[in-house]
């Protein structure tokens, strides 16, 4: 019954039993072993393809996807075109909350609150500008193409589905330590945008377009803040329990397994019951992930610390190798292929006209949004030039399994798409995805080199030759991070360098000295955290390099 | 589609569209919220109960599994009995990999293999004896208390069914530090009585009984012991190539989170290719992770060692508890109760005579096999004394998930029995391990003191302050590993006490200095290992015992 990362015609093979001779128990086996075969090739390729820089592990992930489906067609003389569909289930309730969490674990926490206002403008107003252009964009055209029978909720729903960006490939490039404004900006956004974009989506499936008024509006809106917030309050709840119980029951008396079993169901478990309570899951789990790093992860034994901070990437990055493949195999649905009624030039038409929407979209928030929030940051160091504002557009252009996982969502019934201008809105969001992250995503390097040329600090940075690429250098950012009282500890003195651009954002740190004071007071004592951990900046002697701590 | 760790009527929302908003799709986020509470749950109330020394953790689970299975038959005023439903496909495709690889992973190789003979005369012939002694007592019994209408095929398959053991309650109460033999013979029983028990099933679901020979009996002999070498075969080559890849490509240069995927991966692959080859997946991944615990383990950083170590360790864990908690939510399964046709009394008397068969079938092969290993075993130092034949004895009365698995294969269709005397077996099934679990499980603890009292070297060992019960004490297993070179980087002399037993068994000690000249010259330049990666004793400066490492 359950399948697992089953991408096979799940369906027939769930309704048998699952006899364990059973020819059809041995086909679920068989698709498995097909996916996890692929899964260790897209690791061990991905890595032997770093060597030709401009080539991504998801743009791998996509290759050997596609080959697959090829053979697989080819093997079933075409048949088999439904071998490979996309579970929508299976994305949102188990590879998208590590990814995620793995995000929220991961986040450089004072970068992220500090450009908070920037990437909230991003990230949901945004969102809103983008889904408004692209809508009324596909309303306007798609009659033109021969998509006449789609109704206003089908284009609100193909305004949020090309409005939810993928920035994976983008943060693949961009040097955290280089440009940590930059980095801190795509990924907060990145985290932001998903959420937008499924609460969007959700908001506008429930709409009734009868009494559509101005008011209804205002109730999205109203609606909208209110999700984000409990949302957030319901991650923070629950990242703050872990850290209460780990700290009091000292699990690690008996178990370090223990530890991390805890800390990895109640982070399942915050995005869960977001979902039961019809909450974002993806800012809960985002949030609870925060809390966990900033109180819990500093309640847990050495050991606990290391496997969780590891053990938690790499699920993320499993799922996200899993999720490219299946993107690429999708790809091959010749069903919805040959559903699609209109002419190949008028596909093409629609194709262009999509990509010009998003390039059009994210055009209009990005540049005008940058130029607000510049305008709301004091010091001329933290401002937001016009070169990072074009690498924040670029960003934002490559789409990927939101995308597909919401027009399956809103264009197929289990799976299948049952009108032929369905089809063609999946096959064209399919299509999207591929080309933009196939293309944009490619390009993705050189531009980067172009528009960011690499400054003497990069240089330094860059040479050190023991710096593995998942380092969080925490201590490279202290000097950003004024009202730290971590300095102390810190041991290397190279940081102190542009201690001049402390002094320039004092207001920033004003609220950063009463947060820190308030977290010392109330919140260490009660959740513990770093400061009662003491903190051994040298874990472990013989690999110090290799491990990277959730920064503070 | 995909219902990860749903226990709840799938199939009914399996078949319907998962819309974002559909209430069957929010069923589902329900039923794993449900779960993922009660994981939680389980893993802070099996921390306290530890005070109360005789519930062991899955005792634990299965208690609270219970209540909440009362509690939902209370909530739906009787009528859910199937929300919740053992999932055989989940069992085998997903939880019992992690459990396995983990055992392999962590085993003390050198103690396996220096028992491999008695272990596998426990495992294997130990089986045989105690599914024809079940076998023949069910055919000879069973139609006295009403159930006359079991095939020959029936009682076979009972046979397997209540001869495959679950010595997990044992192990958790076993000290390996302090009886390292008991330890390893248990330990190792159990994992070949696993797959042992599941290869005989297979075998017997396979038999014609029409010409039913003793010829038919040769056959099954001869493969059973070709799939028992081809499933190892498979799991040494996996757990090869994973080493060899990881040393060639050396993966960390760019991520220790690739490796740690890989390794997580290939294990996982090797069991699938098993099941895809109708081998043993069981033997294939315990294999794979010994293997993967002695060349790969050692080729990656140690980031990735630690992060394997506890990381495996935990989802073993997890996958456990899930088992367990399963088990106890099952045995309200009110519709299989109501279809049992046959008199209360009866009942009983079913139950109890296969308690006894249970009880009968272990004794007539642990002391008569103990008796011929201990005939084998030159050294009288390593004989199996008569009280540790009583713990062998005891350790395998439990019945766990797996007689639970092959009962529901054996027994149902898609989860319901749907003949009365199924319905019986099915329920007997889950009452006896049930039974086992909480009555000789929480008495093995007192069993233990009674016949194994403490000596003064264990009190020795459990007076030390800071040693986490996974500690896996590579080092104090030294001195019955005579050969071993890694004893000049052994920071604890206090391990050398009782060199005399080395001396004392010197035959096994040519096979393994032969073993270990092979290795060296041959095996570790190709596929790494520790004689590659020097070795850090104190990897950790101030956690050095919260980490384990799989030992050598």
């Amino acid at each position: 019954m359950e399948v697992g990362a089953l991408p096979v015609r799940s369906l027939n093979y769930l309704m048998t039993k699952t006899g364990l001779d059973g020819s059809e128990d041995h086909m679920v086996v068989v698709a498995i072993s097909l996916f996890v075969t692929l899964l260790c090739a897209c690791i061990v390729l991905g890595h032997l393809m770093e060597e030709f820089q401009y080539i991504s592990e998801s743009v791998t992930a996509i290759i050997l996807g596609f080959c697959t489906g090829i053979i697989v067609l080819v093997a079933s003389n075409g048949a088999s075109s439904h071998v490979l569909q996309f579970n929508e289930e299976l994305f949102f309730i188990y590879l998208l909350p590590p990814i995620i969490f793995n995000a929220g674990f991961q986040v450089k926490k004072k970068q992220f609150f500090r450009n908070f206002i920037a990437i909230m403008l991003y990230g949901v107003i945004g969102v809103f500008i983008s889904f408004a252009i692209i809508s009324a964009g596909c309303k306007f055209t798609f009659p033109k193409f021969g998509l006449d029978k789609l109704t206003i909720g089908d284009y609100l729903a193909l305004g949020t589905i090309f409005s939810a960006t993928d920035s994976v490939c983008v943060l693949q490039v961009l040097n955290q330590d280089d440009s940590p404004l930059l980095y801190s900006l795509v990924f907060g956004e990145g985290v932001v945008n998903d959420a937008t974009s499924v609460v969007l989506f959700r908001a506008v499936q429930k709409l009734s377009f009868k009494d559509f008024t101005g008011m209804e509006v205002i109730r999205i809106c109203g609606s909208f803040l209110q999700l984000f917030f409990s949302s957030t309050v319901l991650g923070v709840a629950i990242g703050l329990l872990s850290a209460y119980i780990i700290k009091t029951l000292y699990l690690a008396r008996h178990s370090t397994d223990r530890e991390i079993a805890l800390m990895t169901i109640m982070a399942y478990l915050s995005y869960i019951l977001a979902e039961l309570f019809y909450l974002s899951g993806i800012l809960t789990v985002f949030f609870c992930g925060i809390v966990m790093s900033h109180y819990t992860w500093h309640n847990v034994t050495e050991s606990s610390r290391i496997t969780t901070r590891h053990g938690f990437a790499t699920m993320s990055f499993i799922a996200e190798t899993f999720i490219f493949l299946y993107v690429g195999m999708d790809a091959l649905d010749v069903d919805k292929w040959k559903m699609v009624q209109i002419s190949s030039g008028d596909y093409f038409g629609l194709f262009f006209t999509i990509i010009t929407l998003v390039l059009v979209g994210r055009a209009a928030f990005v540049f005008p949004l940058s130029a607000l929030a510049n305008y709301m940051r004091k010091s001329s160091d933290t401002k937001i030039t016009f070169r990072q504002q074009i690498v924040i557009w670029w960003a934002g252009l490559m789409r990927g399994a939101v995308s597909i996982a919401l027009a399956f969502n809103q264009f197929t019934s289990s799976g299948d798409a049952n009108r032929p201008e369905y089809a063609a809105a999946i096959t064209a969001t399919i299509g999207i995805v591929l080309f933009t992250l196939m293309v944009f995503g490619t390009a993705t390097k050189p531009l980067m080199r172009c528009v960011l040329p690499p400054t003497s600090k990069s240089e330094y940075l860059e040479s050190e030759p023991h710096t593995p690429k998942d380092f969080s250098f925490s201590d490279f950012h202290v000097p950003l991070l004024l009202g730290s009282n971590q300095l102390s500890g810190s041991p290397r003195p190279v940081a102190r360098r542009s201690s001049l651009v402390m002094l320039l954002s004092a207001p920033t740190n004003v609220i950063h000295d009463a947060w820190r004071a308030f977290d010392d007071a109330y919140m260490r004592p009660l959740f513990g955290g770093r400061g009662f951990v003491p903190y051994n900046s040298d874990p472990l002697t013989n690999a110090e390099d290799d491990v990277a701590y959730p920064c503070h």
